[in-house]
């Protein structure tokens, strides 16, 4: 399903590479490869000569054939793979007559399509796999360069307490790994052979064999029992894709909201021409981050697209089958072009370390309200302590005194508090809980999984 | 957002007329189109010299651009507005220094962008508009031609009652005459203009005035009031969109169960090379009812896309308005071929009445049952009637007895009816209830909108 | 479909008075009211003696009936109307055997349940336009207050150019009158009677004088044709609550970025209890936005679900009608209670003048600069005027320098601009644009639409 | 998120058993089972005394709580959470004042709820791999014993060529299996522990082992990283969830459509009181079928809602935390009740094999085309063969001859085939191909599957 990247809007929805993976060149091989390889696996089960398996197979090269002719066809037909076959058999015959006889010998349309997109899957699959490889890399070292750099944390877009951005990129970073398992894990999207129904009947007792050396050829093991009907297994690498640009899609809009001009913490990479906006000069829209988040607003009606067609009648479905095509090819431009997006942005993503400083200070103290809270919750209690503390924030917020100020001259304060453990309680920097343990947590996984992958 | 129908796939899920208002040459014109008259309002309204206002609108034909080019700068720039304004700049400034300053003047990316869409949409949405009257009416005829056709009904896909083709027919077209006054009223989408921030404030005392003459240039009175990040209007439009192919997916389902071969009371228009399959020379796939349905498939979750999209940041979206583009044109490309795969399936039409009219006697009387019970109830009560003919029903599914038989046998019957009255209570063609009532609304309905939409 | 307001999760995502409409008393009246009515129907068709319709109708009382002992029933009968009718017949058989022959006389379940449905859906629409109406009311009244409020706008989360509160407030109302308008012109939800097949044929000669009875009985003129598996109305108006739910998501989302601590421009109103933080003393959490996005992230979901279940089989749906029910009742919930939420948001905002006005200074002058770009374009034409504009500002951000004090000492400038000139330029105050022009149209609008419906 | 099973709609949407599991004094001790957990691993840490932790937990008991009385404060407090901490301090502090201090220590509330819904998700989950386990059992022995079961297959709802029952069954099996695998694999939703903002940062030195600690007392190693806002685990499951029910309703439209009044290979188990038809005596709906398909169209936009809801912004999301929880009891809900429907189907599940050989016969023999084809490939050609049978099937259709008959008078057949040869050629039950290879692997694979969950 061609997906141009030289169009009029560029990048911006697929990636060049990506592109190329869907393009009519692309699926055109796809499809000449399942018929050079069903030729072989026959030659292989002893069914047809090797000579004859070799003179179909030199002819499944794309450059042969003319997209917009067998698109022409394919619109009667209902499917491309009828008007290619056509095509294709007439170049055989055109070589040996004899050879001809063979072409796509005992399959269906469905096992040349299904099996066109698994190889085209596959490749995007690989892409993907590597591209995620190398935003776990960018962001596993975001997490260890900071560390110890202070931010706030923010709970329902107000400040709560502080973190450190090095935290905050682990947890960036944890389902890029899972993804890439995931990924790893479910292998390759199975090539399909199956024939009229599903159970090669028109090749009898060679059927085994045939499917056997097929799977061999194909390096697909997942083809071992048709599925023209049985589309789980794309559903899941569907909702896997849409679970990757949903993950991106909060990178994105972490980064988003720390680049608004209030907070400020953040910013895209610069470069020339990008981000420019016709009508402000002085504007630099966060243009990665814009298109990644379009991403995952496209994503999940996608997947539920793959889930409601996974009611397929009997063993060819009305509608449902179809339904995948661009369906597929569109998540993996979504998914794929997220993900090269985010790893242009966080390659490049500029941090101000002294601006989140200065923001963790605008609340006047109030976002180390909880940890003296806790501090005094020892003696008074957890009830008496926040109620005590959320009282001196609401003046706080009135008057816009400094919380520690005004926490100085509670006697409930100073009875449990002196000024040093009351200084030390208002730094936020020591207020940092578990945060190593995250990040050495995520750090370690991070680590264990590229030794893994090798 | 080009979506070729010259490729691989042919015009299998799009149209080429559909198509062609989507390729980039269409998009590229809509975006020059916008430019063109923005600076004729800026003339109008009193702003920049008429002379001026034309030498930028000499140059807004889409064949002085390069698409490729301008999607390579778009890639950065974060749409393809910006670089197409700066080539429409240096076009004009070829022409006269002077009126290069006015290109653009006072406008946004946005304004481009949409106002654009909004000429594509408005012309998909013409086209739509004549499919669909097309398609309503070769429905009313074939409600009118098979009125008196009588064939089984079926619910929870078992035989229920009779019906008559033309009822269900009926049926088919009312919803297409929903659809096309609903797009009528909504009216072509609105164009738009606000500049920076929606407020035109660039344009200073004139920008009332602009937005008045720009309103009367593009005959958009939707554009009275900027909508940047108010979305209803196309999220309105969409959803109409969904419910059209959802509705067209029911025509498809019901017509491809019954040319499913056990029920063979309707075939798909035959044609050489259509259908046919790779495999079994005797099939004859319904290619159209699939690819309807495929569409029916599609539709939900892209409409789910525009919905999820509405809530939009500020003045101008985090991703939400990027996610619109390739929906809307793929939504517009799905009902749009859906409704031209309809007609061809609804002009060819294979009818077999004598088939029906076989389905209707095939469980010997059962489907007969309800009008029986009925019939007793007024003596016997709607329970105990409903009862013995339950009971009975039972036994002639076990013995393949037909039911008329088996109840000229029971006293309970006989005591109510004699021969003849049950002779006339076993035909099916008699048992019409509302049939003529409904189909006579239904093209007394179509008969009105066709007057009143001239 | 119970949705309960009265358990653990109060009234967060179904509120009280909405949840009354669809608890289990409610559902049985509906469908109560429905035997009801077509024991009259029959009557006033002289199908049957006045005296035994309201015996019937005397017996469809709620009150009268066990949800969980029809519940039992239902689980195996596939649907709570056919045990209810049962239980029905019986209590009218105690009063009158003869009665009992005419309860639900000629009706299917399906006609039960839509009916039932149709009334609860139409209580519920009633109650949206109510709320929708006061909705509008406080938003025109927002948008009247601070007409002359001047704030920063804001595109791609960055500062662009000043606007006023009140346009946004006037963009908030437009598309809260469009629902209303929409859902008025569309009307009550249809009643259902077709009977076994959608036909009516078990009424005989009847059928049509019942059909036209009922109709009269139920005001509901769209039960004139049966829609047993033509649900584009349904369709219609779940798109219409999702895109209400959206649009209230847009208005919390403005809503909550503008509440972020760092922005501050608004609050939520304060209650006591209200968006307490179990962990942070100081925190007021925005409740109500988050509540009300909550909403507007499910309903894009259930919406496709309505559109997927379009495609039903023949004259009954194989699970298509059955997903409607809950889908339904969820979405009025959904809408209903994010519209209850946004009312009581808005009634109690808290709205802070001083620091939009603070907040539009923040970037020393950066965002005037469209406004000095525009008045130098003049002269040195848009594209020369944009680049000196950009380079100034680029200057500016890096030095934190005024963009006015930068702007000052460039000749460039200074040939064009005075010092007063340049004074009045920076005033945001007076950058307004078409902003009255927007503002006088969205109330103009609002007081067409106030007086149209009365 | 209370679904109630004893209500009007019975257990037509969610089962008993699913439901108790999702009900308010559930979900409540799931919150308490949280505070019980924490206060214990507070204890282990060294933190808090034992003794302490044990007044606590005991007062951990949901039939302490009114659900109502959280309700009504969770409405303002925006979670239930909020309210219960408060209740359950009170009992604590009526115990032991000092006691009451350390309630909650650390933690927020969507610690609490998150943990709450990880435990009730856990039990589901235990309950959906028995389910699906009970299920697999029934498919492999339905496979087994139907392997030598002829019935036609059928593609676009065509005949196309011979089937057995036994491998439609093998293909039911096999994503049941993969289902299982992956749910096994993922293993139990993590709980939750990460205090105001993720770091634990309250906990100070003692946050490493207080989370080790809760890591223990929940055996959730998952917890050992928060994820307030890192939500790719659920979505994932929530994606199993909706490719589960996909896949069942896979089966219920296969089963469905088999068991269509004019196929009767199938049909559902009878029941006194099941799937009877209000109006038509004679009918039985497949009810099972009905529901299951229903879940089918409901869980992708409910998974589309998960997916949606990823990003989320910072540490704690606006709406999207809240849109996850109705939704996910929803998906289990549905995927649970249609697994526990689908065992009740396959259970009773009749089959006709004598209708299955005589649909095989219906189409006089084209069924056979494609074999017949083949066998005469090698000699004339594919596409030569083809054609003859094509021909050859458009003839016999237009007369309603028998293929076998016509063929046998075709000379180009006669000279390469005999009677004899032909006679075999149109036996159905020899048309077998690799089905023996399929469902022999399907079995094994299921005996590996069983043999290895012990």
């Amino acid at each position: 399903m061609s997906t141009p990247a030289s169009g009029l809007f560029g990048e911006l929805f697929v990636d060049a590479e990506m592109a190329a993976l869907f393009d009519d060149r692309a699926t055109l091989q796809g499809m000449l490869d399942f018929e050079a390889a069903l030729a072989r696996a026959e030659a292989d089960a002893g069914l047809i000569p090797a000579a004859i398996a070799e003179i179909i197979a030199a002819q499944c090269k794309a450059e042969f054939y003319q997209p917009a002719e067998i698109g022409k066809a394919a619109t009667l037909a209902g499917n491309p793979a009828i008007p290619l076959v056509k095509a294709l058999t007439a170049r055989v015959a055109a070589q040996d007559a004899d050879a001809a006889k063979w072409v796509h010998y005992g399959a269906t349309s469905q096992d040349v399509i299904d099996s066109g997109h698994a190889q085209q899957y596959g490749a995007a699959q690989a892409m993907l796999l590597k591209r995620a490889a190398s935003l776990a890399h960018l962001l596993a070292q975001l997490s260890r360069e900071h560390r110890h750099t202070p931010m706030i944390g923010r709970t329902f877009l107000q400040h709560a307490v502080p973190v450190s951005f090095g935290v905050k990129a682990a947890q960036w970073l944890d389902p890029v790994i899972a993804f890439h398992d995931r990924m790893r894990m479910e292998g390759q999207p199975a090539h399909q052979l199956g024939g009229a129904a599903g159970t090669l009947a028109s090749l009898g007792d060679h059927a085994g064999a045939v499917l056997d050396a097929f799977i061999a050829q194909t390096s697909s093991p997942g083809a071992g029992m048709p599925w023209h009907t049985a589309r789980h297994r794309l559903a899941r690498l569907a909702a896997e894709l849409g679970i990757l640009t949903g993950h991106l899609g909060k990178v994105a809009l972490d980064i988003s909201l720390m680049a608004q001009t209030e907070v400020g913490e953040l910013a895209e990479p610069e470069a020339p021409g990008k981000g420019g906006s016709s009508a402000m000069p002085h504007k630099r829209n966060p243009v990665l981050c814009t298109l990644i988040l379009s991403g995952a607003k496209r994503a999940p009606g996608l997947v539920s697209t793959m889930l409601a067609s996974l009611p397929q009648e009997h063993e060819r479905a009305m509608g449902g089958w179809h339904a995948e095509w661009r369906t597929m090819s569109e998540l993996f431009a979504i998914a794929g072009t997220a993900l090269s997006q985010t790893i242009t942005l966080i390659e490049g993503l500029q941090v101000f370390p002294e601006r989140m400083r200065r923001n963790l200070d605008m609340t006047h103290g109030l976002v180390m309200a909880e940890r003296v809270s806790l501090a005094l919750a020892g003696t008074l209690g957890r009830a008496q302590a926040h109620h005590l503390l959320e009282e001196a924030s609401r003046l706080c917020v009135a008057t816009g005194r400094h919380l520690q100020d005004a926490l100085a001259e509670s006697e409930a304060v100073t009875a449990q508090l002196g000024a040093e453990e009351l200084d030390a309680l208002f730094d936020p920097a020591t207020y940092r809980g578990a945060s190593d343990v995250i990040i050495d947590r995520s750090l370690a996984h991070y680590q264990a999984w590229k030794t893994a992958r090798g």
